[in-house]
């Protein structure tokens, strides 16, 4: 499939001038679009720019909150909830961090969990906020159900990512940010775009036996969590943790509940809670040793498993090492666009009478 | 290979002798006795009473001090660096969770890294205790490296395991315990005592290639990381943020400077910090929503998952189903031991003139 190749800057301009567009205040414009765009320049494409139009059809559908009043409904010195009035989850996403790192900077470290939201990009994003305060970002989210738990025929569960990023010294920092399916749903919308198998391990049938068949999600089944044949449990078990910390804790919605990403499906008629939800951690280094020595162990751990005898012709990477990379790479050379991903932002672009 | 079984309080009485044996003070040999017999009550028989002998030859080597003067060493309102002082696992990890939960009561959630200590018995057991007070309880800690990252040949990490509990109402808490590997270390001693292949995906030869030899770790293999094939970087991944969360916050050992449990393999010449680490965390789960709402809206998720439509003779569980319902048979029927584990048993009772 062909690409074309656009400088960041100006794909920034175009998302932000789209979410200007839908109603958007000027600075959730601007975050929105860092939000969305960071997932361009770290290589997970699924989740970028690719999924504008997917956000403005929520928006036409009235399910997005364009001008929302994101705010604190409960607290504790290290705790909160907030309420992300139906916004965008790339706004509400970094907003909720920034109470969470206010909290370690009284406390030590700073927990929240999110309802009513929306989708909030990639899970990455937002652990690495508290990455320049010298804090640990933890972020969590939970998503559409398209994953069934061990033995399920019934999907139950989102791709449910889970993201840590830790502050090193020299270093590069350390940056985790996984699904806990064996492979995340862009995956496999590009095995489908593509029609090639799938690797074994990725989804069943809705007979619930293990297919490679690209569209077995579409057609009545569902993802795996990570762990494979003897090891789902686990994933199931890591998934199941997301959800309850984004949902159960907050009063969002959970499960089998939570609000698809697509405008064409409609959510639950019976909603457990509102919108979907997150959870976000910061936790101050200095909170536990002073940071300077937390930092110094920390190169001496990213050297020491960087520098591990590898298989040939392979190197053992540090979690973050290739998505740092691509950015570096994207940020000089542009980002390649899918045919059609660029006819979507064509058609937004003539809707909103935008130029990309 | 034939089995004795044994009530649960005659082992206990056994195991909390042979502590006091070897000089721990009363309340810390109970302390350690039931946190040790914890696995064997939930069936995690590997890392139960079949490790006492481990913890004697480790204190005869002088590696585990027996009368430990546990405490803080740096902490914020909801923070702490707890010192083990050489103790055993078994007590320091109860400990440092009763510093997280008073930390959890002021302040809404306590965070403890603890430096300084040795292996701690089952995860799940520590994560549980925050249960009956309205808390969630988390719990990990770093292991003796036998794990090999993706794409390693050396072993860097260990099983490191997760354990997160959470409170329901009426149905059963949720309790996830799960080691960060595809397989924990104690399957593959059960394939090797039998003499069994052992399923791909859980370890690797010293080339590094996939292997279903039981001794291939013994052999300068390793273990893999959860995620087989297409995913062991995800594993990778949660394994080295335990071994970051326990030792690099903590000032504890970390990576493959963990000591041995084995008694027969020296510790590392050149550590980098002190003994074992753990992390430990207190959520009061009033801390979010008022926790009659949030244990009503447990129970449903329980209750839907465990609801959900399964493949043909199988259920969907909850995690913790498994070894709750084992609980329950081995409190009425007894712990059946594996002959070598009578040995030793027998044995440490000759050396310690305690009878079995």
């Amino acid at each position: 499939m062909t690409t074309t190749t656009f400088p960041y800057q100006q794909l920034f301009a175009f998302a932000e001038s789209v979410f200007r567009a839908i109603g958007c205040p000027e600075e959730d414009a601007t975050l929105a679009t860092e939000t969305l765009l960071s997932a361009d320049l770290r290589g997970v494409d699924s989740h970028g720019v690719a999924r504008l139009i997917g956000y403005v059809r929520l928006w036409e559908a009235g399910r997005i909150n364009a001008t929302p009043r994101v705010g604190v409904t409960y607290e504790t010195p290290s705790t909160a909830v907030v309420d992300g009035d139906g916004g965008l989850g790339l706004v509400v996403g970094p907003r909720a961090m920034r109470v969470a790192m206010e909290k370690a900077r009284q406390v030590g470290t700073g927990w929240v969990s999110v309802k009513n939201s929306n989708h909030f990009g990639i899970a990455g994003y937002h652990a690495m906020l508290p990455l320049a305060h010298d804090m640990i970002g933890v972020a969590m989210t939970n998503a559409s159900p398209l994953v069934a738990p061990t033995h399920s025929l019934e999907r139950l569960l989102g791709t449910n990512p889970i993201a840590v990023a830790v502050p090193a010294d020299q270093q590069p920092d350390f940056v985790l940010d996984m699904a806990t399916t064996t492979a995340a749903n862009g995956k496999l919308e590009i095995a489908q775009r593509k029609q090639q198998p799938i690797p074994e391990g990725w989804a069943q049938d809705a007979a619930g036996a293990g297919s490679t068949d690209p569209n077995a999600v579409k057609n009545g089944g569902a993802l795996l969590p990570l762990g494979g044949a003897t090891g789902s449990h686990k994933g199931y078990g890591l998934g199941a943790v997301v959800d309850i910390f984004s949902a159960v804790l907050s009063g969002a919605n959970y499960g089998p509940w939570v609000p698809p990403f697509v405008a064409f499906l409609q959510p639950a008629a019976n909603p457990v809670g509102q919108g979907l939800g997150h959870f976000f951690g910061a936790m101050r280094v200095d909170a536990f040793r002073p940071a300077a020595e937390f930092k110094a162990d920390m190169d001496n751990w990213i050297t020491t498993f960087r520098a591990a005898r590898a298989t040939p012709g392979q190197r053992v990477l540090i979690p973050g090492d290739p998505e740092r990379e691509t950015a570096a790479i994207r940020l000089l050379d542009g980002i390649p666009l899918l045919d059609p991903v660029l006819r979507d932002l064509e058609s937004l672009g003539q809707k909103f009478g935008v130029r990309l």
